[in-house]
């Protein structure tokens, strides 16, 4: 793997001068014809201590523009980044479509420091850089160039240039105990940087590893490294995309859906007491979401005029209100619209101790955007994995997750469709499009059932919920949740 | 002040309901006409313990469309909230132009108990409530219909409310230990928020005391003032708005920028050298920031050509990447151009122990904002105010402020842009409007310096560069944010 990386290659003075002209010219010019596309960049410098990492990040920026580009490195996790998903970070300073950011110090590097020192096994460090591959490969498909670029120095390299850093005031404090520390196990970090760098160079993404002996050398190979993943990424841009075409499956005669009783209902006395005892478990449950460090969400899904506002009610009505937030989905913003789909909702993760409610959520990807062809099959189809690899994630750093589909017959939301046209401040809640949208109530049962199929999992389940009595519905989903807090806490 | 709200106001159910069927449809349409506008919605709900702040502000969202309407409330503040300005946390949840939100427990929380508890003075607390003026008027100058509502209750009835709930399984526990405590202070708090509440109703925003002890009152009352705010700016959003002139004030004969001596210079080697101890004290420096519970923000501002960039290359390049953005400041995006023209810049503040460096700043607003009519003036004009608000927030919760303006003459500026025209990879830093701003010179020079005059303050200072000379400028630039991190670390 690194063999070919401590050659000693290095560029002399008189040759670099003409070839960085030429190169930076090139890079502004490919930076700023991506800007009009709907790429965004991202560079991950990964590499030995003393590679000279940060160094590269800010001189790839002073070449290019930096209005549209920014270095993140990244530290210690805040509390609140402690208090989320592992990736949020990188979520969060994920750059928009058309920008682009050098990351120092990846989601590359935890997984390889535990293993280096045995904190942990095999298995498990395999598995983390599994998942590395899955957002790599979802950013890519994203529209993401992503170039990985690994520095890297023989050990005998790597001490000289640690001593020469020390020996400098300017850059002494660069060189810490545990950089000496890591350098001691150089053999044991080299043979699982090389496992790592194998398993995560795919096709999508692949890793360049440089010598970064040299300076001149590093920096320039770096930067034409990128200039051709840019120049690759606007070949690709000119070609056309075909629009996306509708997805209007069948719905099976017979199905989870079909098969539910909605004939069942409470009477009005019988729901108010269940009802208030459910909202007190869920009262009380929720409060102790914070000493047990885990999260709450839940996310309703249904057709028009299922009943998800009036469960969504009941249900907030019962949690602390500081700790909890509903998110509505409605149409993207123009920065959601311009990174990957599942951003925003990302960006309303729950911090632990708190609840975040999501009136419809991310499987719109495989109802509403595949029925109505908001996006290409391939980007629906590869969503089930996607979602599912999202929930698993949640589900790994402390959150509960629910899921509930609110099912009613397609003659009780005619009814509901037509007393929302009589009641006038229920107008609002009609619309054409709710109109046209039954005239496809085949085409999203299918889609559905399709999804209730492929992302039912035991951290992540789905509640189907028989929504035609509105009473049943909402007590339903209020021992579900209880139930579920009840187990996971 | 409360005694129009302890007389016993009721709605009887009868009249209830066509009253609310009434009020429901017109906030829905006054809801949706008001997101066609650049406006947004805020609530404040505030009011004693158990006159059910959070019980009206969902009720609100249930009467309104969800979609377009958030509740957020305040708990304790997460760690990065209590690492950066206490108004950050309402900043970050500023709903965009066209949306709304209803907030419990805003910045008058904090003022009112530590004042009723006696941990402040006065003074304190009257400051405290000035900050909270200034940030009202802000906002309501920014497209904001601000509507505040405070709910009361007669000792009696907070009294009798609690012992309510607590009989209740499923409210009991909002009933807490400290809640028993405040109300055992009433009168004093009583006094406290009759102090605050008549301080705070301002022309612009003023307050509504309505008496919660009926809850079908205290709705109707809320809605129903709500409404009318509503139909006031949807009547105000019709009139045509004129377009903003841009303002060409003419250059004073003498001012400290042309007192500044330009010729100021240091040659190759007295810069190396110099450079050289000025990066070692800022890396040394600012590795404080952490351990002293501070943050760091430069800001550069300066003609085109100035050399900013060249100067922050030099800056950052001592500061820990891991602890460093750099935001170059162009365009805004459309969430941010949906927000006050500052919540771009409160999006991008550092923790403590970390540093940002903003290439150009929020002191566009009265320089290229204003010369070139991309606000009116009445809004550049109050932003002097504002900037100042702005950074005295920064400085108080920890922020170490340094703004740096560099200064080039005219000739210098046409030398260096005829040279970024020669040099390929320069020449996409200049483009038709560099020339264009070179027209209107003057007008620049005179907006910075009433900006000089308007806004140094001893908490955030400007420090005048002369950067004819690049050299020169940087070893300045870097000495002073030494020198000033020295002084208050």
């Amino acid at each position: 793997m690194f063999e070919s990386a401590e050659i000693g290659r290095t560029v002399g003075k008189k040759e670099y001068e003409p070839r960085l002209e030429r190169l930076r010219t090139d890079l502004l010019k490919a930076q700023h014809a991506l800007a009009l596309t709907r790429f965004r960049l991202l560079v991950l410098v990964g590499g030995v201590e003393g590679g000279g990492k940060t160094e590269l990040a800010r001189t790839l920026v002073d070449w290019m523009d930096a209005r549209g580009l920014q270095v993140e490195a990244y530290g210690d996790s805040s509390d609140e980044e402690a208090e989320r998903p592992e990736y949020w970070r990188y979520w969060r300073t994920l750059p928009a479509s058309g920008r682009g950011a050098i990351l120092v110090g990846t989601w590359y590097t935890r997984p390889i420091v535990a293993r280096a020192l045995k904190e942990t096994g095999q298995g498990a460090c395999d598995a983390a850089l599994d998942r590395a591959i899955a957002f790599e490969t979802m950013l890519t498909r994203e529209g993401t160039v992503l170039v990985k670029l690994w520095l890297h120095l023989s050990r005998k390299e790597q001490k000289k240039r640690f001593k020469e850093l020390e020996a400098d005031p300017v850059t002494a404090w660069r060189v810490s105990k545990r950089d000496w520390e890591y350098a001691r196990r150089y053999d044991r970090f080299r043979k699982v940087c090389a496992r790592a760098i194998a398993r995560t160079s795919t096709a999508d993404a692949p890793w360049t590893v440089i010598e970064a002996t040299d300076r001149r050398y590093r920096d320039l190979t770096a930067g034409e490294t990128l200039l051709a993943a840019l120049n690759d990424a606007l070949a690709r841009a000119k070609k056309p995309v075909p629009a996306p075409v509708p997805d209007r499956p069948k719905a099976p005669r017979v199905s989870v859906l079909t098969r539910l009783d909605l004939t069942r209902a409470l009477d009005k006395r019988d729901y108010e007491k269940k009802l208030a005892k459910q909202e007190a478990r869920v009262a009380l449950l929720t409060r102790d979401l914070r000493r047990k460090r885990r999260a709450l969400i839940c996310g309703f899904e249904g057709v028009d005029a299922a009943g998800k506002g009036g469960a969504i009610r009941r249900l907030i009505s019962a949690i602390d209100a500081r700790n909890c937030r509903v998110m509505s989905v409605a149409a993207p913003t123009d920065e959601e619209r311009a990174h990957p789909y599942l951003w925003r909702f990302w960006r309303q993760l729950p911090r632990l101790g708190h609840a975040t409610i999501y009136d419809r959520t991310w499987y719109g990807r495989v109802l509403v955007e595949r029925v109505e062809g908001f996006c290409a099959a391939a980007d629906w189809r590869r969503a089930y994995n996607e979602l599912d690899a999202f929930e698993e994630e949640l589900s790994e750093s402390g959150v509960i997750v629910c899921k509930f589909w609110l099912q009613i017959s397609a003659d009780e939301q005619l009814k509901r469709f037509k007393d929302r046209v009589q009641t006038p401040f229920k107008q609002y809640k009609i619309t054409e499009e709710d109109w046209r949208n039954r005239g496809k109530w085949e085409a999203y049962q299918a889609a559905a059932v399709e999804m209730l199929d492929k992302t039912g999992t035991p951290y992540a389940p789905w509640t189907l919920v028989e929504a035609q009595d509105k009473h049943w519905a909402r007590v339903k989903v209020l021992k579900t949740v209880a139930d579920r807090l009840e187990k996971e806490l």
